[in-house]
């Protein structure tokens, strides 16, 4: 007799980002695809002190298990931070997660029946479809432009089915860049009141704004307890650590923490603890200054390597912060294939058609460029140009 | 228009354990409740020397994203710990999970549709049943005796249900502290050859044995590749990282892998780095030694106290190793409500219904003796008996 899996299973297959990241952890390959930060940023000398001050101040209790919600003095110290992105919030309302993919896995696990529909982006975070795949979740993709996602048509596609929530991620999109703007925020708030409807808000690029204004997230806006905020220390500090947070309306935060509790009890102490003694020690707004303002750099890199290289027929988002853009090719061209090819020439991207949970997007990438050098940017374009032209 | 959570939810309530524990924060209770390992034994300094050591050598890298399965050096070396424990394996047959909570939530997660049998001892592991619970399963406890689990009841309750794996903690088992017998473990993975029934085998305590003679887990039997093997370093380090694993045969394996991409991508680099990093410049077998002279006193001091105290109505297991021990009452006695009047004497236990997953267990409660010193222990168990003997 054979071993037999749940059902779910069968949906789940090990993602292409995996399989490709594999590939690209060659050195001798130009990686676009990963989402990895700078990791010659990280503050490495400033996290050492600061775990070695927890376990000398603390000392056993930093290793002893915790509470499922989180170190009180982290989701303090999370709460001051929600404050500097428009959000008043107490500790209270705040949850550690094991990274913002745990808060993706246990919103799932709280709203998701099998069958039941959510709404996302089109395109969207390639983990998170995994992470509600799970679930067996229907995805009804809505549609996007340059603004972000369209509320009208949110408002439309929640009209008649039993749509458990919206998933969104307002600035600097993964895959796309783009940034909702301020108007369809307050538009899709409105519509997630008058349709009942709760709004997942994934924000982990917000502080990676190089350029323009900080815009408020939804959840500034959430009078009613529509939105579940979620973020992580992954992008402005380190992402080693496994350390996100939610912010959510009661009734919901008392969901999650039963559900993190039986998925793996709390969050590793000494990690909380070594953050929470790393922000309150050292300057990390200074520190996030300076990871913006090297993303930014790289962008422009990206952008100036692509609108000098590559042909009339491919087009690209214009991110105003975080680690993605996105290229649109002619109609016809199949990126799947394209890597494959590329791979051969040394760089890699994401295939496009990977984000979208309905279909299409076969002539897109996503291209990150967090992780790489500006001279290393400028000839991985090269090659992806030469291939794209023929050449 | 309310939020509409999912089904599995109805099932999850807050734990006891939890709620008791809150209360038991407070420190003028002596707390026979929790599962806490001894805190003053962590090897405090040695970590933060590994800390600091890891972020030295390794620098970026050990704060950057990992792979799912987790570190290869941590890997390694969790290889070499299972032979120490009698089972052949290599790093690839490991994964590290975030606890050994996080290995039972993807159990559930890649096994369980709703509706789906597993069988379990009776009584069983609390947080256990809550992951299970999470994924709908339909339990059927397996009676239990002074040699654990028995055989030909697995056998017989295998038989005809879609029983999808039984789940089973050999070593010092949580709640009653017993042990499966070699004979027993032998009889066990016959039953599961001949009935293709998969064993989850959790030995979190395993190295906590302070009289007679290890048994090698069941896992060293699998040449059949049937057996999911789980333990943890929360209890030979400490719990506080969140790094425990699973070694299990490669189909499963695989599942594991795809199914905990979903849910944290990865346990922390940081703690796995200086895990790994402790284990290899210290001696964590003196550690351990350490620890078990220490839990071996706590448990004679409890064992002692309970003869001496307790009336003639009352029996308790005597365990060998591990953190528990299991006290039966007179038929009739309830232990809810017992903790009701044991609280007001400030001594707290843990009610025994909470670990029947089918009902039962009201006259029986869960004595935790690693987290309290001898003296502790025998003031506790004192008001302990003056309340059962009405005192």
């Amino acid at each position: 007799m054979g071993v037999v899996f749940a059902k779910r299973m069968s949906a789940m297959k090990p993602s292409s980002i995996r399989e490709i990241l594999k590939v690209t952890e060659r050195p001798d390959i130009i990686s676009f695809a990963g989402g990895l930060p700078a990791p010659e940023l990280f503050p490495v000398g400033d996290i050492a002190l600061a775990a070695g001050r927890v376990l000398a101040d603390i000392g056993p209790r930093a290793l002893q298990y915790g509470t499922t919600e989180g170190m009180p003095a982290l989701r303090s110290r999370i709460a001051l931070e929600m404050e500097t992105r428009g959000v008043g919030c107490s500790a209270d309302d705040v949850i550690v997660t094991t990274g913002s993919q745990q808060a993706l896995d246990l919103i799932g696990k709280i709203f998701i029946d099998p069958g039941a529909t959510i709404l996302t982006e089109n395109p969207t975070y390639l983990a998170a479809i995994q992470s509600f795949q799970c679930f067996q979740a229907r995805f009804r993709p809505v549609p996007t432009d340059d603004e972000g996602i369209v509320p009208e048509a949110v408002d439309e596609l929640s009209r008649d089915a039993d749509v458990r929530f919206l998933y969104v991620i307002p600035n600097f999109q993964n895959p796309t860049g783009r940034t909702l703007s301020a108007a369809r925020r307050k538009s899709l708030y409105e519509v997630a009141v008058r349709r009942g409807l709760v709004i997942v808000e994934d924000d982990p690029y917000g502080r990676l704004r190089y350029r323009g204004e900080h815009i408020p997230p939804i959840k500034a806006l959430d009078e009613a307890g529509r939105i579940v905020y979620l973020s992580t220390f992954s992008k402005t500090v380190a992402p080693g650590f496994r350390t996100g947070w939610a912010v959510a309306p009661a009734p919901i935060r008392d969901k999650l923490v039963i559900a993190k509790q039986a998925a793996d009890l709390h969050t590793s102490s000494f990690d909380q603890l070594t953050l929470e003694r790393y922000l309150r020690d050292f300057d990390n707004a200074a520190h996030v200054e300076k990871v913006r303002a090297a993303y930014g750099e790289r962008y422009a890199a990206m952008d100036a390597a692509l609108s000098s290289s590559l042909g009339s027929g491919f087009s690209w988002t214009r991110p105003e912060g975080g680690m993605f853009l996105w290229v649109t090719g002619p109609e016809g061209l199949d990126t799947t294939d394209l890597l494959r090819r590329a791979l051969e020439r040394k760089v890699a991207f994401v295939p496009g058609a990977d984000f979208f949970p309905g279909g299409g997007g076969e002539n897109c990438m996503r291209l990150n460029f967090s992780n790489s050098s500006c001279e290393t940017i400028r000839e991985g374009v090269s090659r992806l140009a030469d291939l794209c032209a023929g050449r």
